[in-house]
């Protein structure tokens, strides 16, 4: 039986990872870098969302983006065309981002130079959950299509969010997706959990969660 | 740097599913029952694409169904309206079935009173790759709202799938999908990989499937 070794070294590596959160916190704060992250399904949206978000953001604050993926730049050539510093992590075989990978991937950047950080993580509603990245705002994506009990399966994730964004509201009505349970749903892992509903298609919702994201930063 | 030691650990963990996977299979085939799984993103559409073929199947096999999910009993309550036996499995905040779950789970059930066993994986396009289920046929299920680029960004669930799956061919049109470009990368990422096309809320494709996963067991 190798489960409690396991568990001991999930552990060791989570407590390693919490530390290396807190110092990347630390070193955002002290840069004046706000940081919100995005975690999902594979292929709920984060990537159209950020590409819809990114010339709207970049008008107001200095923003850049790092993306995280399996495999492929595909990622941040799409985010690239929109004009603002993206940077992808493959992580391999690995299902979720770390704290130090964050670590690795700004060495090279002057966080001083940036006004807002967006982390789009691996498209996995379990396993980050557990990871923190030192972010100021985590975001969890739950399109539409993917129906209206994703918050009651996978609750750690939305637990750990601080906002639920449903995503292709344009899809719900040829979807059959019953928004109001979809909220319900989200109401019951986590009450009080503040909810946007966006359209990357159509731009509908889009300015809330601009402003959200952007948090105090946006007036600036 | 704890690494290595994960890396030990985890290989010892894998050596042990796939001890266990084996057994599993040997039983299987020994009791003449056939056992296919589907691995998808959370909300592909696993569950809905079962709903639909549990009562045709059941129609020609004795089938029963196995499903797994962090939390809650919904999809084993929504399967057991179909008619066939179906027990949930619940990991807790593990991301992906293992052999020894499906070990326990039929503790107590004769598999020579079945002929079909299909096993629902969690929702999860990485962690459930490396784990052998003893099944002789892995599906994994990718919908038209994902995006075409699921293969490219998740290859190994693909490469460890035997047939890849189109899921909810209805909203092609209005989610955009290139079905087209989405067939090019599954066959990129595993050349000659069979595709099967389906709707579950259409019926479209369904036959085929069907006859798939039965396989030669259909015809008795």
């Amino acid at each position: 039986m190798t489960t409690p070794r396991i568990i001991e070294v999930r552990r060791n590596l989570l407590r390693d990872n919490d530390t290396r959160a807190r110092a990347l916190r630390e070193r955002f704060h002290a840069a004046g870098v706000r940081v919100v992250s995005l975690v999902s399904s594979p292929g709920a949206g984060k990537t159209t969302l950020l590409h819809a978000l990114l010339p709207r953001l970049a008008e107001h604050v200095r923003v850049a983006t790092l993306v995280g993926d399996l495999a492929t730049e595909n990622d941040a050539r799409r985010l690239a065309a929109a004009g603002a510093p993206v940077r992808q992590i493959n992580t391999g075989t690995l299902c979720h981002l770390e704290a130090r990978m964050i670590e690795a991937a700004l060495a090279d950047w002057d966080l001083h130079a940036l006004d807002l950080l967006l982390i789009e993580n691996v498209g996995n509603l379990v396993c980050p959950s557990g990871y923190d990245l030192g972010e100021d705002l985590r975001l969890v994506l739950a399109s539409v299509t993917e129906g209206e009990d994703k918050p009651l399966k996978y609750p750690t994730i939305f637990n750990t969010a601080d906002v639920a964004v449903i995503t292709k509201l344009d899809l719900a009505e040829p979807a059959g997706c019953d928004l109001a349970l979809l909220r319900h749903h989200i109401e019951a892992v986590r009450p009080g959990m503040r909810v946007c509903e966006v359209s990357a298609r159509s731009g509908s919702g889009l300015p809330a969660l601009e402003h959200l994201i952007a948090g105090a930063g946006a007036a600036a």
